[in-house]
């Protein structure tokens, strides 16, 4: 019961969820270099804390069913994310006229929508593994979690529903096509080493920056913010986005070699080029030439030749280069709100795009 | 180019598109028994022909995307099934205010969700072939037909959402969820002999006919009718999806024998117990021995197995008694709509109720 947790009314979450809240929150600014940003959204994440606890209430509320379906998308919303998404919505709100119910229907909404999204993706990766859990379909088969995603993303467009925020549906009917069309261009470019940074940005602007540009911009629409204001908090999210997903590119070469090396063969196979790889291949055509033959081999790369190309890629600078670039869009998110009038909100969003670039977890 | 087609406007298909969407109808009321019912139909088709070249045209402006994705979208909807669920929303329009854009819209969303969940299902049922020809995920792969069934969801929603109909969206909302959920009750079945009247009547209302209640319900909201005239109008859906998916459960065991037998145990395998199964089984205890015993044998039914089933399952009269409630659910639906007003759209209804039980194909 740590008295540092702001009360909770009785109809809320415990405090114990609230501290897991803040933990997330502290995830988030986890950042090995700089401490200091650690410190400084601690004291921030009072000013969201009861905001982020309930949107995880909000979350809790999709019904628990016992059978595959139900137990397959409660696995995956039982491992929670960072919630980075929702926190955005919120803050998105805050700068307006603040978190309302609308507000938090919204950013129970997005959360939802990545949910559906990671269950069919998981399905069509074959992916096995997920935030550190077995994936749900690994659990209860492909079957329940193309139906678990179906479901989830019925979920979230009732709360959308719900929120009756004027535009916000038909623009995520809107993204989630855009969602969709980035999924075709990965398919058509499975088993091709793809090459060229157009693709690349199709992919990720498509995949992960859109639904940020939603949450943002559909945050500030249910705070009542003008519409540059909400086109501003837009063009953050979708420079944020961006950053988020180079970081978590970037990652993947900072873990351990063996895991590191069976992954990037992995995600070569499903078409997924990251921009590490399209960097390293750019600046060392001998690692392009031993990706491509591995691309062709039915037998992948051995775990000798993972950790040759691993250390290839090391060497080309293209880890520091992504890292680098990623801070570039952080910066470019946080340049796009310099209009807002200041206020804790804004601190905060300056402060998560600083921290999502510098993360290295 | 035939004369008896209704003269279409310029910027509509021309008159070959015409005489299939009324191939279209007369398939329909394809009735070896009632002749007469095939003839009356086709008299009316003149009423509703240039509706469904619309409402064609309007499935056809989903948008051609050269990528597997949108060909697995594409392919399933050149395949034309009956047309079925958008010609009741266009009748219960018609038994209103008429078939306006509106209406247009709803029917081509019902049109498009129904295709969303045949490429879900056909994913996870395994299915090769759908309406005589591949299916599309054996042609393009079981990822591009995941995605492609969430963006015929979409495609649904959106135009849902044109068609500025009060309700209907959310109504939408709750029937996809039921369909989940009928998906679900299947699922917990698979692999198990399901022998209960309460188990198969929640997957087929769930999975079929709560999306022809919706499309019923939905028309005459179009045509502003009044409540009440409305739900006589879903009540009619809810027992013509009914009826009409007991007599595709029958017509299952009229083809040839080997392909039945396969078929039947494919059935099986994959939780789905159709009306004649359950009926033979509770009539037949040695049938349903041997269907237990193949379900619990690794290789399945053999030829002569499957054949020596289907004689047993002939001999109960189980496929009759399906025709049978078939009929009863047709009749229940023509009841429910003896209130409205006597006119085209009324008797046309009537008819495709009367012509889906005794359907032969």
């Amino acid at each position: 019961m740590a008295d540092s947790v702001t009360p909770l009314r009785a109809d809320r979450p415990g405090p114990d969820e609230g501290v897991a809240v803040l933990d997330r929150l502290e995830a988030v600014c986890n950042t090995h270099d700089a401490p200091e940003l650690a410190e400084v959204l601690r004291a921030l994440s009072a000013f969201m804390l009861e905001d982020l606890v309930q949107v995880e209430a909000d979350i809790e509320r999709v019904p628990r069913r016992d059978e595959v379906i139900g137990k397959s998308a409660h696995h995956l919303l039982a491992l929670k994310g960072k919630r980075l998404r929702p926190m955005c919505v919120a803050l998105a709100a805050k700068a307006g006229r603040g978190f309302d119910d609308s507000a938090r229907a919204l950013a129970a909404a997005v959360e939802l929508v990545h949910s559906a999204t990671l269950l069919h993706d998981d399905v069509v990766d074959h992916g096995t593994m997920r935030r550190g859990e077995p994936t749900a379909r690994t659990l209860y088969g492909n079957a329940a979690s193309v139906f678990a995603g179906d479901w989830l993303l019925i979920e979230a467009l009732r709360r959308v529903r719900q929120a009756d925020v004027p535009r916000v549906l038909d623009d995520l009917l809107d993204i989630i096509d855009e969602m969709i069309r980035a999924e075709a261009v990965q398919l058509e470019n499975r088993g091709r080493l793809v090459v060229d940074r157009q693709t690349y940005f199709a992919i990720i602007e498509g995949k992960t920056a859109s639904l940020f540009r939603w949450g943002l911009r559909s945050g500030a629409r249910a705070g009542r913010l003008d519409d540059e204001d909400a086109e501003a908090l837009a063009t953050y999210g979708q420079n944020l986005g961006i950053a988020f997903q180079i970081v978590d590119d970037a990652l993947d070469f900072m873990g351990e070699a063996e895991e590191t090396g069976k992954n990037l063969f992995a995600d070569l196979r499903e078409g997924k080029v990251t921009y590490p790889v399209l960097v390293g291949m750019e600046r060392d055509p001998a690692l392009k030439a031993a990706l491509g033959d591995a691309l062709a081999s039915p037998k992948g790369l051995s775990n000798a030749e993972g950790q040759r190309v691993l250390t290839a890629l090391r060497k080309t600078g293209a880890i520091d280069a992504s890292m680098a670039l990623a801070r570039e869009y952080s910066e470019a998110a946080a340049k796009a709100i310099e209009r807002l009038p200041s206020g804790a909100a804004k601190t905060a969003l300056t402060l998560v795009a600083d921290a999502s670039a510098r993360r290295r977890a």
